[in-house]
């Protein structure tokens, strides 16, 4: 771009790939970050090397990290047999941020798509049925997102550990067609406490 | 937050304070980052440290780039005796980006404000006047936002440049209120053709 660098052009590049920016945003983002190098973009550069050097995804359940097998998994104190299925880590979060589940997560990385071609083995579905023998799981909570995709894999999941767990999936709370991450904590610890059988 | 760790957890609240990403958007692009890992997030860790290392403000104009002296400072082409007084960087970028204007730029950094406390000395104003003799500039285009602080700008400036100079301002297309750096960049070409004496 004329009238910048060749660094900061390349900056701007970049930033404008991350989910919610677009290429404005991303100029006005990085000349933001020029004016207070000090206060963000050097802490910035920084942690994103240092994240870039450690980040991996949990060997277990898939939670990001910085160990192959994650806080959540190593704390003995969850391991309550209950466990905690979701599409991916931001909902781990947001379930973690209500504060409401003391157990396990499982996250599956996606759901099922005939359409995109996302079948169990794309998933981390095969090992959820190893995590139920291995850890003595006595109920699975899928806690997946009210869309269709959402509700095709868990149907899946249910078939698969059918007889063998107790399943329960969220209940009232979460809208139709809503996403767990865009719930505010109350509804997700309404919706968990309101849990019912599959 | 519980869920992640220390340095991802720092990660994500130095990115909320990105302008455009609040919280749950600074979460999603640093998911996005760790997936993204070797396409994006370890380049954007060496280029934000080599911006950090490198990026400054022209000590002629204030444009943003890597040297003392901005590149279109420095370029004789540009010496066209015509000057572009604009309020910010973003503003210098987008009228570079619609290609109308080959002369150099003055970049203010900011408005005047009696409400925020920003008088002459707090922008680049005095040192605007200097440019006009040092480098024989024969007209001062006042390319500032149409809001009321970016006029009061502008007749300020008029007023202590005034005789000395061709003065004009953006014309016809910038609309009120509206700020150059949302606009497309066939409406500032527009709006520069079209420019007219004050
Ligand atoms: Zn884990
Ligand atoms: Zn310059």
């Amino acid at each position: 771009m004329a009238g910048s660098t060749k660094d900061i052009d390349a900056l701007i590049e970049l930033m404008a790939r991350l989910p919610g920016l677009g290429p404005r945003s991303a100029r006005r983002a990085v000349l933001h970050l020029i004016r207070k190098r000090a206060l963000l973009l050097t802490p910035l550069a920084d942690l994103m090397g240092q994240v870039a050097a450690t980040a991996r995804e949990c060997l277990n359940c898939g939670n990001v990290g910085t160990s192959d097998i994650c806080d959540i998994c190593t704390d003995e104190r969850r391991a309550t047999g209950e466990l905690c299925v979701v599409e991916d880590v931001a909902d781990l979060w947001a379930m973690e941020r209500s504060g409401v589940f003391k157990g396990r997560y499982h996250v599956l990385g996606g759901t099922l798509s005939a359409l995109d071609g996302v079948g169990p083995e794309e998933l981390r579905i095969p090992r959820l049925a190893d995590r139920v023998t291995a850890e003595s799981i006595s109920e699975v909570i899928l806690a997946l997102n009210a869309t269709i995709d959402g509700q095709t894999t868990a149907h899946y999941i249910a078939d698969q550990l059918g007889g063998r767990v107790r399943l329960t999936s969220l209940a009232q709370g979460v809208p139709i067609g809503g996403e767990l991450d865009y719930l505010d904590d109350g509804t997700i610890s309404a919706a968990m406490r309101a849990r019912k059988d599959l």
